[in-house]
């Protein structure tokens, strides 16, 4: 007790310096917890190896109240994974020690701040370890504030759900939020509550006690009791704790959140915590040597429609998932509870052990992924795609890790008809386009679906592919390539009135406008942009160029959709581009009578080559 | 009780022919909830006047699982709403009757379909009856599968702290969901154990015993029992119920989710609801009358800022809050836990009856900001920039609400700081620009947003204001007017060599620019583009064709922002614009670092124009 009472001391005096060194930053909130992770660290529970904190068996903490992060670099720093010195770079521009946790600190899971998320990160690294069969164990530090975001309990029925025993949870009940006292203050029990109907079990600690701490985490890490009837609980310690803990005059103190004390506070403060050896490092514990599993990867097998076949692109999606399989046997398929309409449920039955079930909880399943591809997973995540966005936030924040992740949004657009405008996908593409280094593809046809899924689950960052509910002919032949940033030109002569860019339904659309004009001797440019983002600069210039005008058809609100994407494109070149998509109000119907109320059907394209054609001045 | 039956069996009847005749639907989900919605219209617990459905004192029926819209059609046929021979328009194009419900039909309260949103409406009607002593009653019917979304518990958690003992919500545990079964199956006891442990009162009933319900429902409506010390609590009623009940080859049966029955299907099925009488109609309890809270409007008072006084917009958007409430009486102020960052606190000083401590849950947040606004209320609501895109969903059903809903994000841009990537709002006005019908500001200075903050309050749809969390200089006299899809140009001659079009930090940077060129004698047109959705289309063509090129500035990326919606305005005129955004991982560092890191500094324009000014061709 003595060893971790004075550790706790010199961890409270990196975090008191480097805060006010920085200027800015939460020494209150990273003092609440200082007793919980001392405990934790060094009291013989977490087991990693700081030389490689890459190893997959070592445990993993994440800091779900990411604005802690002065607590978080100085048990790093203590833990000997980094130089102490470095810690007065914290906030600086080019530091690694970022106001927030971000990937440049090797010893962060995944970046933080964005409160409510690490729950789900972490059980996306407990279900890791529990299908790899890995023994390390996953915890999370959470703020007492933050557990008021839903998806927290999304993540906590989650954890449940799957009897996590190996995810241990801790709340820092410090009673404090930003601007005022949280909604249960100090009710300790009231969390505990919540906890235990979530099926947790649960321990209340007096968070800075050593001995109540070190109990806790003890009972956590007990084998599951239970005989064979009793599925395994994660586990909850909700500690009380004071924020500012640790200096008289910020304790339990209101006004004092995301404020560093001045040079002079700073010198009344540090002598409250008693003699420190600044120099002090402390050894974790070792983690388990325990083989990781591996699977060599195959080739997946080919491709096979017949071109004119019907096949929605979204049953496409669903042939890919099963068909690469083999080729990348870490994948692992989530669905937010409509596999069978995304059709991720015919990987479900060939995969189940790669199958999760998110049930209807879209930001805990973004969580899960990120978590999971932490853990070496590459996950494949599917809902409508107007559902993914209720996940906004997580994949924001999967931009700032660096994750490879694959969305795909089904039901995209007014093309879903009779369900009507709240199932339909209408500002996905603009969601996925505004993340840094996303890609977003569009595929019209069931081979180029298959292609580009096949081709995500090998690139890179937030992945995004779009599909659609209603059948299309197959366009493609079985080995036709489709490069990230390419187009394909399905239509073209030397004397087109204009060029039409358009993708899924409304490609289609585009082919039946082009039969309609070419009847009428006009001859029209389509070009299928499958890939959004990059996008075919080139085709784009030469077609603007070569017929004069390019117009954008999509099933998807202009704003930062495939209309946006190509005039943004276009914008430096002078070029002339008009475009047609989603701008009404959408409303029950056929999937035909809605592209044509929005003005997106063939009908419409036609109208728009001969409204161009008729030469109406635009200046 | 024989009523009810009989009435319970009608309404049976036209779930299963109007989703019949439509050729789809969900009208399995419609008949497990029937007899809770029978006896909650039609036993004397609902007060509402059909023929008056804005009655200020109507009680409120949420269908928060809207998929079971063939339900809710019936019940209000029954009711006399509107004539039955209408339900065989169900989900066809035109009809009010859609596939979810929307605002075309004159009973709904909001657009339901994306699952887990409606109890957080429900909350914000239940505070705006408290507040407006009101003594209407809000229920809400939520399914199963849906209580898995997270946003459920963030409304669970928000009724029981604002004691809402005016709001009864009902869950269908009808133990089925799409693909599979839920979680919990019928262990409705799973569910009293967690509402009960966030603070709610909870009866658990036999979904389909009339006795049961009837005695839940009149449990829930009994004045609060407890004393003084006794806050009052919201009233879950957990009902166990069977998937299709009434139909026996539908009760029950899985893969029946969101399937109608055929011709054949439906001739076998009607004969087991009994004899029916398809034309009865039956009449609620009426309304209490009780005169609605009438504030007069005052004229808001000036505003009142030095020209060159440094102030940041976030602090003017607060300063405009209180300064509007004379105009806008029934305001109401929302806010996720941060009111001292985004500056609503000093409304909440001055009017803290209006103000209303979300915590931090942004989904919550929206949908009761939603809930209040069809009250009657015109709802701010605020956080970061960064955390609105967490209520990215509910965002996107307030459009189909037509709801007006101003939101104010905070802290756009990397110019906050130290603070880092999470905390910064980066892709916030591409979500709000691409929401239909939405309006997007951005000021530059204190003037133009409180100018532009007290226009939303008069304006209409889903408004957004981004504010700033830097001082910037005041640049406008404070009788300057900002109408709605206009600019400004601040720097203006007959040989400008480009138009810098920018706002928010980035028009300070561009001034500075225009100095630093002036030095030179190069002269630049500076456009404070403070209108971005609607856009200056006008200025923006004269600018282009009088300078040549337009580059646009933002601290935003460049997906959906600023510079696409330029771009997007003149695509049809074959203009120049060019982009400087935010095009690389933000991090840790000081504002002005930050700035010249992505190349959105006035040395970034700078070196732009001079770019351009080189004639390096581009074609």
């Amino acid at each position: 007790m003595r060893k971790l009472r004075q550790l706790a001391a010199v961890i409270r005096h990196h975090i008191l310096t480097s805060s006010t060194a920085a200027g800015s930053g939460h020494p209150t909130s990273s003092l609440s917890a200082t007793d919980l992770m001392t405990v934790l660290f060094f009291a013989g529970f977490f087991r990693f190896d700081v030389k490689h904190p890459k190893y997959h068996n070592n445990d993993r903490l994440i800091f779900s109240k990411g604005h802690a992060s002065p607590l978080f670099y100085a048990l790093w720093a203590v833990a000997g994974g980094f130089p102490k010195k470095e810690l007065n770079t914290f906030r600086k521009f080019g530091s690694r020690l970022e106001g927030h946790p971000t990937m440049d600190f090797p010893f962060t899971e995944v970046p933080t701040g964005s409160l409510g998320q690490g729950l789900s990160v972490g059980v996306g690294m407990a279900l890791s370890a529990k299908r790899d069969k890995l023994p390390f164990k996953t915890y999370v530090l959470l703020g007492d504030s933050e557990v008021a975001e839903g998806s927290v309990w999304e993540a906590m029925q989650s954890a449940s759900f799957y009897g996590l025993d190996n995810l241990v949870a801790v709340i820092d009940v410090n009673r404090l939020g930003q601007s005022r006292e949280t909604a249960h203050g100090h009710d300790v029990r009231a969390y505990a509550r919540k906890a235990a109907a979530f099926g947790w079990d649960v321990s209340v600690v007096d968070g800075h006690s050593f001995t109540e701490i070190t109990g806790a985490f003890k009972k956590a890490l007990r084998p599951a009791a239970g005989g064979a009837s009793t599925k395994g609980k994660p586990t909850m310690i909700v500690a009380k704790t004071f924020k500012g803990r640790g200096v008289s005059f910020l304790e339990n103190k209101p006004d004092w959140h995301g404020k560093t004390l001045k040079q002079e506070e700073l010198e009344k403060a540090l002598p409250e915590l008693g003699e420190v050896d600044t120099s002090v490092t402390e050894t974790l514990k070792r983690p388990r040597a325990i083989a990781a599993r591996k699977d060599a990867p195959h080739k997946a097998t080919a491709v096979s429609y017949t071109k004119g076949e019907k096949v929605a692109t979204r049953k496409a999606y669903g042939n890919a998932l099963v068909r690469i399989r083999a080729k990348y046997p870490h994948m692992a398929v989530l669905d937010a509870e409509v596999s069978n309409s995304t059709y991720a449920d015919g990987f479900k039955k060939q995969y189940p052990k790669d199958f999760f079930e998110m049930f209807i909880a879209e930001q805990n399943m973004a969580g899960v992924g990120l978590g999971m591809w932490r853990r070496g997973k590459v996950p494949f995540l599917s809902t409508f795609a107007a559902f993914l966005t209720r996940a906004h936030d997580q994949i924001r924040m999967a931009q700032y890790a660096g994750a490879h992740m694959v969305f795909c949004g089904s039901h995209a657009g007014v093309s879903i008809g009779e369900d009507g405008a709240s199932q339909m996908g209408l500002d996905d593409m603009a969601m996925f386009r505004s993340i840094l280094r996303s890609t977003v593809v569009y595929p019209s046809d069931a081979v180029s679906c298959e292609k580009l899924t096949e081709a995500m689950g090998a690139h890179e960052g937030v992945c995004y592919v779009r599909t659609t509910r209603q059948v299309t002919p197959v366009l493609y032949d079985n080995d036709e390539q489709f490069p990230l940033g390419g187009s394909k030109t399905l239509r073209k002569s030397s004397r087109d009135a204009a060029t039409i860019v358009a993708a899924g339904i409304t490609l289609h659309e585009a082919l039946d406008a082009y039969e309609i004009l070419k009847n009428e001797g006009v001859l029209i440019r389509v070009v299928d942009l499958y890939s959004v983002k990059p996008i075919d600069i080139k085709t784009l210039k030469k077609a603007a160029k070569e017929t004069g005008v390019v117009v954008t058809v999509e099933d998807h609100h202009l704003e930062g959709g495939l209309g946006e994407a190509v005039a943004s494109a276009l914008a430096p070149y002078a070029a002339t581009v008009e475009s047609l998509a989603v701008r009404k109000m959408p409303r029950s119907g056929k999937p035909a009578e809605l592209l044509e109320y929005e003005g997106i059907s063939s009908a419409a394209i036609v109208k728009k080559v001969r409204q161009i054609m008729s030469g109406v001045p635009r200046k």
